[in-house]
């Protein structure tokens, strides 16, 4: 049997204790599969004397100390978009190691020139761990689905924004209740906005962006909305009009007359049918439907986050490495990786959700059509309740498909009429 | 760049056609994901002027004849357990080419002693289109949920059943309807058996308990029951209770006090909750879902049959081959894979959907419960429906968790009295 591969990892937190859990408590098994054992030669975190509930040796306060150990691979788990772990991936390419990492900021900011880095230097950059925690949709992306083209990717990528729907679902209670039991409760972070805002789910979108459409991961051109105004009502009417409300990432392939090929690549809460299978994605787990054309929908879903399944898609890429197989960090030349074509802003061809908080006053309802007649938007349907006295009154429409762009014109001179109590919200109908 | 690989297809129907285009149309894409030019050297096929819509060179009617070529890898799609098939995989793995095949009955008999043949020679045999189509589930569980171990797989296998159980359901029509329907439209064999008899979705399964827990494919001790005695009533019935019957494939380890550790593989239709995700795959799909334990339940589904879901398949395989990518044929060395450690026929613990056809005399309700009672079986609850003048009664019970071979000895009771018009269904209860 061929020596072991040194491993060192970066960070002992939730994913790294997993990790050196998993590659202790399996150490066997792994070493069949791998050819050879996976050996943690160092590892880094803050505090050396933290009780952790594992063993570890070699430990160094330093992360980048770890670059000069004999370790064949480095597991960064440090996260963040730079700084030191941009560093110590940058400073392991360099010196002859492989990586494997949980990092998605860091990949959707930098993904292209490390992957080239990468690649110059016939060393492997892995990172199942980054989308979807233990759902190999990396995998499935760079290496299964290849052989029909793509036509879209559209996933629930952050539990902790689908745990929050489901449970505002379930209780009829709002965002802000819900946000402060899910913090308490550690689901959610004490800064959320990461999570809440959208901002995590488009840098995994990037990321499997670049796997399905061969370009570089771009978030510059990435139109991101959170799911902080969504209201129980949303969820209620969503419910009566045979729907569910998801935050997706959504990402798509299209040509346009002028442009050519363009990807349009969106982070907003959406409004599934309820029998789809991304509906039933529900709680902190995650879920991903693959559009390849002739080859046919497939779609995934497990738990996306947490110690076991994250450890797994890390422990996964080890293993690979471990058996010396190739594969592009995106599945083609990182160098040849090309310039995103974004489609053009409001593009989005959907039936969309509108709702309005209102004063009860004459004439409200007039200008609110008037207004969306003008930009050429057509109603499908309408319901508006009855209210209590003092309560604004909430109209809520189903639109005729339309561009997203016409429509936001639309709200933006309702939003601007003294008779509407709160900024209109917009949902799209994704079809599937 | 290094020399084209060369391929070499034996077969050319429907998925031999579908490898044939996408390596032609997807050329240049698939090029820079192999880091090299997939070449088809040479195809057989019993009529070499057939119209196929693409065009194919240097033909041979014999595909033994492929072994003489300087093609690096055969692609098997021929089918059948024995016969050419087998002896075509054999010959190439002796003549130093890999093989990439989409043949489960071959695999399911003959798993084993290939894949020890190639791993001596360090030659592929790869198989991601020998179950669910282009789902990459043999890929999932050989290089991705590894870390955590797997406590059980569960999967809609076959698409014609599936297909047949989802017309039923749809149009209340009787089984032999559907399927005769089915057969016209090219859905279903003329000779439907294996499909509809369990028997390819057994193939299917002893690959996927194989790589899920290291055991050599095993069909002997796997208890095989098909949906030919399924009726609409059951169909009925099962919504009534808020389930779906669904033909899987369970593959389950668990702890026996008498023998250690145990695997129960089945094929049944089975009762699945209205909501969860197998009872969603409808029509012609498959879905599969995998209990990592640790690392949590997973589930994947998508087109489990046809010309570009195959074809799919087999070109993701073709590519990891050009790549010069390592991977045991069942993720762990094939000479070590165990002898299977069958769980007692009818261990299976679970709750039961009963049907009787009887006549309606007095005291034979106190019959059938009486027999229960006496093995031990408990019931939860029942319904007896009214009838038509002439008819024989249904009646329909619910029992408690209760092991399978206890039921059945009552049935096998029951099913002696006069009173009794047909042989009693029994159907279990999916807990997920």
């Amino acid at each position: 049997m061929i020596s072991p591969l040194k491993i060192a990892v970066a960070g002992l937190g939730t994913v790294g204790g997993g990790v050196v859990k998993a590659l202790t408590a399996r150490r066997l098994d792994l070493t069949e599969r791998a050819g050879r054992e996976l050996d943690i030669v160092a590892v880094s975190a803050r505090d050396a004397n933290k009780a952790r509930g594992f063993a570890h040796t070699n430990w160094t306060a330093d992360p980048l100390a770890l670059v000069k150990t004999d370790a064949d691979v480095i597991v960064e788990l440090i996260g963040g978009d730079e700084g030191i772990a941009r560093q110590l991936v940058e400073a392991a390419l360099e010196s002859g190691k492989h990586v494997v990492t949980a990092n998605k900021a860091l990949l959707a900011k930098h993904g292209k020139a490390l992957a080239v880095k990468a690649e110059k230097n016939n060393l492997q950059l892995k990172f199942e761990a980054a989308v979807a925690g233990g759902i190999p949709i990396v995998k499935a992306l760079r290496e299964s689905l290849i052989s029909h083209g793509i036509h879209s990717v559209k996933g629930i990528l952050n539990g902790t924004c689908n745990y929050i729907l489901t449970e505002m679902e379930a209780s009829g209670r709002s965002f802000a209740a819900v946000l402060k039991e899910a913090q308490a409760k550690g689901y959610a972070e004490a800064d959320p906005t990461l999570d809440v805002g959208g901002g995590d789910t488009a840098h995994k979108l990037a990321l499997l962006s670049t796997l399905a459409f061969g370009i570089a991961p771009d978030l510059g051109a990435m139109r991101v909305v959170g799911i902080e105004q969504i209201t129980p009502a949303d969820i209620h009417f969503a419910s009566e009009f045979g729907f569910r409300i998801k935050l997706l990432g959504v990402s798509r392939r299209s040509h346009d007359a002028g442009q050519g090929w363009v990807i349009e690549q969106v982070v907003h809460p959406a409004m599934v049918r309820a029998r789809s299978p991304l509906a039933n994605v529900d709680g902190a787990a995650n879920g991903v439907v693959v559009d390849a054309g002739e080859a046919g929908p497939y779609f995934f879903s497990g738990r996306g986050a947490g110690e076991a399944p994250t450890a797994s898609a890390v422990v996964s890429d080890l293993v690979e490495i471990a058996q010396g197989s190739f594969t592009q960090v995106f599945g083609r030349p990182a160098a040849r990786l090309a310039k995103l074509n974004a489609a053009g802003a409001g593009a989005t061809q959907s039936a969309w959700y509108l709702r309005f908080e209102v004063l009860d006053a004459p004439g409200v309802l007039a200008e609110i059509a008037g207004q969306l007649s003008q930009t050429g938007v057509s109603i499908e349907s309408m319901i508006q309740r009855g209210r209590a006295p003092s309560e604004s009154v909430t109209i809520v429409m189903i639109t005729h498909e339309t561009a997203g762009a016409a429509v936001e014109r639309a709200l933006k001179a309702i939003a601007a009429s003294d008779k509407v109590r709160a900024r209109p919200c917009m949902i799209p109908m994704e079809a599937a």
